[in-house]
């Protein structure tokens, strides 16, 4: 850990000769002073690797924890300081010695945006003093030549804090008077020592360098997306759709419990080179083309795909999400089509091969023609990253305060890191969604840039094994500091040969781990509720008839559809803040590998969950709670409440038995009812 | 990881305005080159919390290891560079991909003194072409038009790389030929691969800050001590010893393979409060008093005890060390008698209290009135930090090399950063052990702050348990990267009750574990080869006329002296390189928990000790070896030869079983000769 100095600038600089000694040493190399004796080493939350910022949403606590030490054996004292970035004063929380020379303390972030603290320790001389007294005085040694120490460290705080002034004098009058007796009880008094505290004026005091904070809004923590193709809203499979069609929709999605809607790109649809159903490479000219071929004659990623509406009906649509609680959020891919007009205007941004043209995207032997990406090594960097904040900030004025980033990991980190923070300098309120897909310590570094939300590997978890191995990386390490995760079963690009094979109860428990595991989920629908499980072809995550290059149309009030679990489902999470953060997800063991049991707290609000990942057979197992983490008594029965089904179990101690049946009920989420006083009292309470 | 750009200086500053975009932004906060898109994180080695060298010792090799990551799918190329700190050039040594974006590389230190490397890593525009263009050959696609680009690139490397311009130039033409099959061949040509590397311009590439690595001599890392009175090296209790004395004894010191002689104290002891024998309040006229009571009439800490000879012996003394190859260590202990000069010419390097006396030491509510400790935070620490700084330059210049610091714990980090830095930048061969039996995180950052080797815990480690979980904390963690473990099994201050009631085995169990487990060892003699186990008092750890306050006079050439053993481990340990560091130290499973195992392995040597920690019963265990860190085949038979008494034993396969007896054979020393192709061939070997 890095440190300095906190008061450096009294005694800096090169010091006088030891005059007492002939020696060659002609001058001091310190660059700060000696006497800063403490030392702050470990201070956490901290982003491993440093430098970033730590991420809370309002509201939450900051445990701050660091090693505190110094030379010998006089107390230390020390603080977390905090502010908002920018609002130039401190505000101190105490810190205490916890064990093995961690210290911890904590505050609380009020307001959104970038915050940051420090931890600030210093020693305690007047502490010092005040423990050897008291030991002294157990031992009954003469305490006559302490009291004038004690009072001579009350007339050096009088300077350091002028308004404790008169208290203090008062009291360093006792510590000079006659009676021993009174003098002790005076020299130990709780108010002299909190005095004491407020007036030290922490001379040689060391500070760790600054721990950035970013605070953000509640849903960037806690939140429910609904993926829906708005061209697939309309009568049929041959019209399409529109943000008309789109606001006929959002009841069902607002009643279903979902807080954000987002949308593929809604940009105009490059027609050279454009993909055909199934994304095959002949398009006749009804095919619509895939969305992320972003743009065409009609204009780029500032304008509007014309069969969707205008930018008053885009408005009308952000509006009508927001009366029902919903935020629209839109996707941001940062590609163009061959016909996007920057193609022409700023042909300087992309690569061009020798021959003249410009590169398409290509993963050798793979060849992408309807893609250009953006060259970002080009000479005019600057001017594409300029355009790009323009976009975005663009679309934030019409309202859109959520960002679905497309394959953020095939563009600079250092654009996202620069971009984001553009942006939420302007609207700190603004959350970027990472779909990157990709190797474990890229999808760390976009989320340390500063990407709200991660897309996970949640759809290819399927064990029970699997399960806790990924989210204990996710939320039992220092992940949890920056990586704030989602969990989607099912997206328009994947659709896992877990739900292609598994039938309805494959679609229930996935929709039950990814609510529960996650404060943030989401589906895409209607695939999702109305379990479309087709794949295109044998070992392929693309769906059949995909609506990434087709209109689909979607009977969204069949009997069988998922929607009534979902609603249940959003609903235990609005009701429960246990299931609104990730920090305290613990996996408890079960002897059945096919048995999934976790839990989540948060207060009083304790949710266990036991899930059965085996979507074809019934599962017994014993499920061995971590009593103490869950604030039960190993003595005492305790109440499960299954939300889902309301059934109440009356579980003792920690080993219990469950029984899952995949077709009927593939999980128990249980609310659990702590223990009460008395066997009489829990009798009346179930 | 903070990271900068290697080459910001080519396109920094403010960029031009998007000219496209009619928009609002005006300005780019672009601190450094965007186009910068490597990502450099969790470089190895390090000292947790950063900014401290790590330390290797001459010819050892620095095993480097980052994530490396790029957005995107392009090869990244990566190197580490070092150099020895002033020599201006860095020196590169190319990293390779393991797993994971994992990258390795390695290189080696070959001078003493300060070292620095660090990781640069960019996008190889080349290599990305050239595996692009096996992918499309492989794909049977046409390849015509990627050779120009190829070319392009050989076009841009030459300006780069003038040296390897004829060679290049010829590529670039043959891969602008007529010949498709040819190009191709000369295409992926591994000269080529290999000169584009050199030549390559590393545009945009990532840097690491730079990693410090400290590079002692040998001994740093290496070595074993014996500590000595002087003055209990006369001809009896009564006469104290003298430095020609203490020449004597050289050779029985170095016949039982010690490399470093350490003395106590060497300076004027003080008057007043003196203490007695067995640390006695009332010293009587014939009582010698404790040499860290340092500094009396006769001079401080730059003076020499009259007793025990003068400079001129001293020097002497230094001179006949070195010609045996050993060193003398000499005692730094930072505080001072009341008598000491220093009380009388500088008063304000002490406390005072009110009534104008100086502070002893205390700890309340204990008082050590014959020590005055410095007051580190007084007004002129400066010249208090010169003098100590000129003391240490002083014996420095009269032949001392090592310095033993007692108690580095009370006295500021920040002083031993400075001192340190300061005595090796003028000697690089300077060396110090931290004398801190204190708090866990104390201890390491001494060693953080540049302490050659630490003393350790070990003294009170004593069962398989202990020792397997201490010894793992050194060694399997970042701690093996700057704190060095000595072994002591007593010290003058501490006769650990192991030994005071062990007997003999408990003695040469300690023996063979401290020399073994620790590539530094020490013993505190001749108290320990004589095995003296008498305390003071029951429950305490002094001894029972203590040297520290008394002459003693020792019968060296006791039969039952232990100095045989300690000469055979002190040679077993010169003659196996595995002894001679700590980074491959191995604990191996035994189903008997008095029974620890574990390995060293360097290259070819390999010795597994198997100690019997019971010093009183027999005890059989199982040895369960990992085979494959010994590199043993599980399906031939290995020789396993018993160093101390030269029995070979064979064993075979993971699992064997040993039987000690502390009463004759306590522990093996095996030296593991590794199997041989054949069974005929091993018999043979045999």
């Amino acid at each position: 850990m890095a440190q300095r100095a906190a008061n450096t600038g009294r005694t800096s600089g090169h010091p006088s000769n030891a005059n007492s000694a002939a020696t060659s040493i002609n001058s001091l190399a310190v660059e700060r002073d000696g006497r800063v004796r403490v030392v702050i080493e470990g201070v956490s939350p901290a982003v491993p690797g440093g430098g970033f910022a730590v991420k809370r949403v309002l509201g939450e606590p900051v445990e701050v924890e660091a090693d505190i030490f110094a030379d010998g054996h006089d107390r230390i004292a020390a603080v977390v300081r905090h502010r908002a970035v920018g609002s130039g004063t401190w505000n101190d929380s105490p810190m205490e010695s916890l064990v093995n020379d961690r210290w911890g303390g904590r505050f609380t972030v009020l307001t959104e945006g970038p915050h940051e603290f420090c931890v600030q320790a210093w020693i305690d001389h007047f502490g010092t003093w005040r423990r050897d007294l008291k030991r002294r005085a157990e031992a009954k040694q003469n305490l006559a030549a302490e009291y004038p120490i004690g009072a001579a460290l009350i007339d050096r705080a009088i300077n350091a804090h002028p308004p404790s002034r008169v208290d203090l004098l008062r009291y360093a009058e006792l510590l000079r008077g006659e009676s021993n007796a009174d003098r002790l009880e005076h020299a130990l008094d709780e108010r002299l020592a909190s005095l004491m505290f407020q007036a030290d004026e922490r001379r040689f005091a060391a500070e760790s360098e600054p721990t950035r904070v970013w605070v953000d809004r509640q849903r960037a923590q806690f939140s429910a997306w609904y993926e829906l193709f708005p061209r697939s809203t309309g009568a049929d499979a041959a019209t399409h759709g529109t943000f008309r069609d789109v606001l006929g929709r959002l009841d069902g999605v607002a009643a279903m419990g979902f807080d954000v809607l987002y949308l593929p790109p809604i940009h105009p649809i490059g027609r050279q080179f454009r993909k055909g159903k199934n994304n095959t490479l002949n398009a006749g000219p009804e095919d619509v083309g895939s969305p992320w071929a972003i743009g065409g004659l009609e204009g780029g990623h500032d304008a509007i795909h014309p069969a969707l509406g205008s930018v008053e009906d885009f408005r009308a649509l952000v509006k009508a999400a927001r009366e029902r609680g919903m935020e629209i959020a839109l996707d941001l891919a940062l590609q163009c089509s061959p016909d996007h007009p920057y193609v022409i205007q700023h042909p300087e941004w992309f690569k061009h091969r020798p021959d003249g043209s410009i590169q398409y995207a290509e993963n050798p032997p793979k060849k992408y023609q309807d893609i250009y990406p953006f060259e970002f090594e080009c000479e005019q960097w600057q001017s594409l990253w300029n355009e790009i904040l323009r976009v975005v900030l663009l679309w934030v004025e019409r309202g859109v305060h959520i960002f679905r980033v497309d394959n953020p990991h095939t563009k600079p980190f250092a654009l996202w890191e620069w971009l984001i923070a553009e942006v939420k300098r302007r609207d700190a309120g603004v959350l970027f969604l990472a779909e990157a897909f990709t190797r474990p310590k890229v999808m760390h570094r976009l989320a340390k840039v500063g990407f709200t939300q991660s897309y996970t590997y949640f759809s290819w978890r399927n064990s029970a094994a699997e399960l806790r191995e990924y989210f204990t990386e996710l939320t039992a390490t220092a992940s949890v500091e920056y990586f704030r995760p989602s969990a989607w079963p099912n997206t328009p690009d994947i659709l896992p040969e877990y739900l292609q094979h598994g039938g309805r109860p494959a679609f229930v428990v996935r929709a039950i781990l990814a609510s529960t595991l996650c404060a943030s989920w989401g589906v895409y629908g209607p695939a999702f509720e109305l379990m479309d499980h087709l794949a295109v072809a044998p070992g392929s995550e693309e769906y059949l008839d995909s609506e990434k290059y087709q209109i689909r149309a979607w009977e969204t009030d069949r009997p069988d559809s998922l929607a009534p679990l979902i609603t249940l489902l959003n609903r235990i999470r609005r009701e429960n803040a246990a299931l609104q953060q990730d920090r305290t997800l613990l996996f408890h063991a079960c002897n059945n590998p096919a048995i999934l049991a976790y839990s989540k707290t948060d207060g009083d609000d304790c949710i266990v969950v036991v899930a059965n990942t085996d979507s074809y057979h019934v599962q017994w197992s014993s499920v061995d709670l971590d009593l103490a983490a869950l604030g039960l008594a190993a003595e005492l029965p305790y109440q499960m409440h299954d939300l889902l089904t309301g059934t109440k179990y009356r579980w003792q101690g920690r080993t219990n038995v469950v029984g899952l049946d995949p077709a009927t009920s593939p999980a128990h989420v249980f609310r659990v009812r702590r223990h009460q006083r008395t066997e009489a009292q829990f009798e009346y309470f179930l």
